[in-house]
């Protein structure tokens, strides 16, 4: 059950840094529907490594295959399966890690829970496992996009810089013209710097990232345990290096009063909608037709280019410094997997929704 | 799959306000354990209305009986009913509630999500729901228990009175000891004026709750889909009013470098442990052996004991102030439910870790 | 897992036989449907003991109460909770039960499983469990009642006794005008005379349930593990005693040759229809809008009013002879736990068969 | 959720007969367990095409690639994943059945259902899909082997020849020796010739597997909806073509009187064990210790290469005649299919076994 993520559009992940392959199934997906492969193919570039000065090194190709499930350019309604082969490997890069553990990293928690772990590149607990996860929410996005639903995210923070600003004052189309993917200019520029200097120390840093979601109608989500912001907490904080999940007002919101941040309901053009959204677009669990907003807290990338103390296997003191590509900051790539993950979640939330009733 | 909690740890619950009674099952309670009902009925007292004066003048019994699963005083390992009868309800005080939709609250979402709702006392979206998950969580202990795991939660902030101390340096036997349960007795007592004022104003107002897990061994969580702290936000996030979730350094770690927050493993009596604990107790979404904490941030609750302007059924201009019995800060009686998700959770997190291997 | 049956509509059940009640949860029960509570009491007056004189002499009540998900008559979308009172138990009757074990009973096998057991009545393992199917079964059939789907089971064999008539020559009308449940009113007075002479004896006999489903239109059931017949087969081997499923042409259709038995396919007004159905209604796996048929082998229960040898539970050498009231066959009052159990199905099937498109 | 299987264990399969690949996901796979990949690649070897003159002429090397979750040579206890690239596809052999419906063949049905349909090979209702199913029971194999379980089918009946043996009056170690899979030489001969004869017609003939399971201990199943024998029906009641299913005595045993076929206990050298086996070594859905054994019917293959009538894609009268390789009888090689059904089921029913106590 650990590798399944979804109810009804459930995507099935597998697949190590330096094994064969990384890939998926999606089982679920609705039929008829017209697979646009290469949109899939263009959210995947989008987290690809190698796409700038504040990204690592590694330079994969990543290119997707799409497997079964398609026929003259349509889905059947069978499973969508799809893989990415691996190459480029540097496994030298990591020998060192086989017996040593790397501070904050899975690769003690992996080693003591199963025995033993594959060890290059991180394994299993390697960020190119979000690689299916882009691609599912690509095959998602598409779905959604027939419903009018746009699911959008950005770089609000990367370590103290923090983005002032509501998602409603920003131009969203901005995001992808810089590194950084914040669609503040200015802001952007100089969160490039920011991460830019950290790499130079052989250092990373954290950040904060924020989606907004567009056009869910009244009516997704399930009451009790399938509230919809929990199964987008649930989706968000399965993202590696995620260490914290809030929407709507969110914590911010603990220090206000119930007259301060109420929504007042109003009947807009024969809609019933809000004249503020503290909500987030969800009260009770279930979609209320206003905008969906939430913010991702991401934790520093725990491998340092630096020399940090640590112990071995047999638990004696060692020290390890990482060699290879990595990333100094997390955030400019996660912003397409924050969005697969967001897009995955709704259109399962949208399907489920359709069982209400008969 | 919407009123079901966890995988092989399962409750699943029913119930409305004002219906005949809330309760549910717990499938895949453990062959062999003791059930102390005395304590489950305790663990239901601490949620219980009209316990203070800071929470709703509520006068509910709610005595557990337990239906099925027990024989001669221990868990025969097949299903566990409970329920708990409700009385002592005014149907009446939420007539003006049945075409009218309280700012904020889930009357909008649920009627058009369902057609209709059952409107007396919040039907499915009361806070008596948790009952249900009170008496779960507290088997769920019963079992922890046995292999030395401790839940320990407390109210950390109300409105901006905000507890600036680590948990490690506060008594958490002193929870239990106010009414707002919160450990450090000066805060508490200010926490608890606030609350006053606030319940004077016909307002509400939020607040976080902390909760602390010791004892955990190294192995609890899945890798991708079932990371630990994912399905402890998922559960959190589950809880009425919760708007946000965070584990570890949570939020505040996004402003620091890896090198400030990497915790540094160390050989501590032939146990693998780290010297500082930023990671929260899990690393790569697995336990790692040292104590698991989070936040989780709670709104003001919506209904208010003043007039809001709001619509109708028909999309009407209308206005409502509840009567009756409200509670104006929900985190007293949070309290005890963020504990029972979270020991739910980490049970469910031990079977599953047994089935790893053969 | 093992006590919840179904995908989207889902029944949880709990409850022993000497425990305080039996019940369950219906999760998904569809929003805005009437609930008939008189209909489903008299489902549950199908399958009470003490109905006639091939029935066990136990007089069981079996009241119904709707604890939940029904505002004003109708479900709300939210648990459908219920329960039954256990009353008029003999407990004393199983005492010698406790250590020795019944032949070809549950007993020994529970044992060994959870180390202990609740042996009264069988505890779990008994019939009575089919309480709260028969409840879940017959909110189905309302629903499937909606979109004019009809479930029809009936005895078709008694021991030797083999009613060679095809359903479609039988007016299953007929099935509740007698005890023994069969439409043909002549073979079931031979069948009650055997059933008569068995118990007669001390002893039990088996039989067959023939099950015809009308109405289901094409299109439900999925391809792969979803398929509708492996459905029903899980659903009908869930029953006690149950030994074998068979479909269609079933066991018989092995001998036959592909040319024989292929279904014909015909336009029959404007709706693609087949000339024979030895398909039995499902085609890989999915509905072909053809009736459903299918079988359902139980044995002679396992509970003899006679002498067996045994052993108890140290291994000792033992003999028992049960006590009390028990059914010298199992046939009768199976077929409504037989149609409720098929109507569960495939509602279920319909409410899965939404998702596959947006 | 329709095409995975499994609740620990579980398989996700993909694929279509003329796509790029078939294979599948195998999530819960026990961590530290040596994957011996030609013992995976000698059981997809039973069950390729092109075996014998009494299967079909395709000749499909089918070699497996194992793609992730294992790391020198043992499985890491995270997803394996595996593939078997589709050659030697004559699409243009199935043309006519873009338009026209095969009877009795999932042609329409899928049509029905999903709008339209991958016509080639039988896109997902192919026989290739139970490629992946034999990887994931090899896979299953090797884990049951460590746990001292044997799995093992045999063909017991084609047409009206049937083994009139028990199977502890056969050498189960002869089912190899003939195309067939009999572990009777002489009447395999006969079976063999019976369907050369049938094939000689362009004609199709059904049958019958029977199966051995030895070594389950005592305890594996659950009780209410996850019984063992229901799992088992599940299991094989998914195959292509299988129409019945029943265990131990099955639907012989509903002609007999419970003194007849109850098995008794006796204490063998310290075990419970019973001197008959008609329960088929499962009581109550848990298993007992015995030897379990189940019977599977197989109807006639539904694509004949001969002419049938029929109707096309607008109901209009049509006529149809398969061309290409086409089995002529499913049970040769649907032998090493119910086995790896059985086994997966097996090792799940295990693991889930594994989290009945804490």
């Amino acid at each position: 059950m650990s590798n399944t993520f979804g109810n009804i559009f459930r995507l099935t992940t597998y697949g190590e840094s330096h094994g064969a392959a990384v890939g998926g199934i999606i089982d679920g997906c609705p039929a008829g529907m017209p697979l646009d492969v290469d949109f899939i193919q263009s959210e995947l570039d989008r987290r690809r490594p190698g796409q700038s000065a504040i990204t690592t090194g590694r330079n994969e190709g990543d290119k997707v295959e799409i497997l079964s499930g398609v026929y003259e350019g349509r889905c059947t309604g069978t499973p969508l399966a799809f893989e990415v082969r691996n190459t480029n490997q540097h496994s030298n890069d990591y020998d060192e890690m086989k017996s040593v553990f790397r501070p904050s990293h899975a690769d003690y928690t992996y080693t003591a829970k199963y025995g033993f772990r594959d060890h290059r590149g991180g394994g299993r607990s390697s960020a190119r496992e979000t690689i299916s996860r882009v691609v599912g929410g690509a095959v998602a996005k598409l779905a959604l996009k027939q419903l009018g639903v746009t699911v959008q995210a950005y770089t609000s923070q990367v370590g103290d810089l923090f983005l002032d600003k509501n998602y409603m004052d920003l131009d969203l189309n901005l995001t992808e013209t810089n590194a950084v993917r914040c669609p503040d200019i200015e802001m952007a520029a100089k969160m490039e710097e920011l991460i830019k200097a950290v790499k130079q120390d052989g250092d990373t840093i954290g950040g904060v990232i924020t989606c907004v979601v567009k056009g869910v109608p009244v009516g997704w989500g399930e009451p009790a345990f399938g509230k919809l912001h929990a199964m987008l907490g649930n989706a968000m904080l399965s993202i590696n290096a995620c260490k914290g999940f809030e929407y709507g007002m969110g914590f911010a919101g603990v220090g206000q009063r119930g007259s301060q941040v109420n929504d007042i309901f109003v009947n807009k053009n024969g809609r019933i909608a809000t004249t503020t959204n503290y909500s987030g677009g969800i009260q009770g669990g279930i979609s209320n037709g206003e905008d969906i907003y939430f913010r991702c807290a991401f934790k520093p990338i725990a491998t340092l280019l630096r020399q940090q103390p640590t112990v071995d296997l047999n638990g004696n003191e060692a020290s390890i410094k990482a060699r290879g590509r990595h990333d100094p900051c997390v955030l400019p790539r996660a912003v397409p997997i924050v969005e697969a993950m967001a897009a995955m979640t709704l259109l399962d939330a949208c399907l489920m929704a359709k069982t209400n009733k008969i």
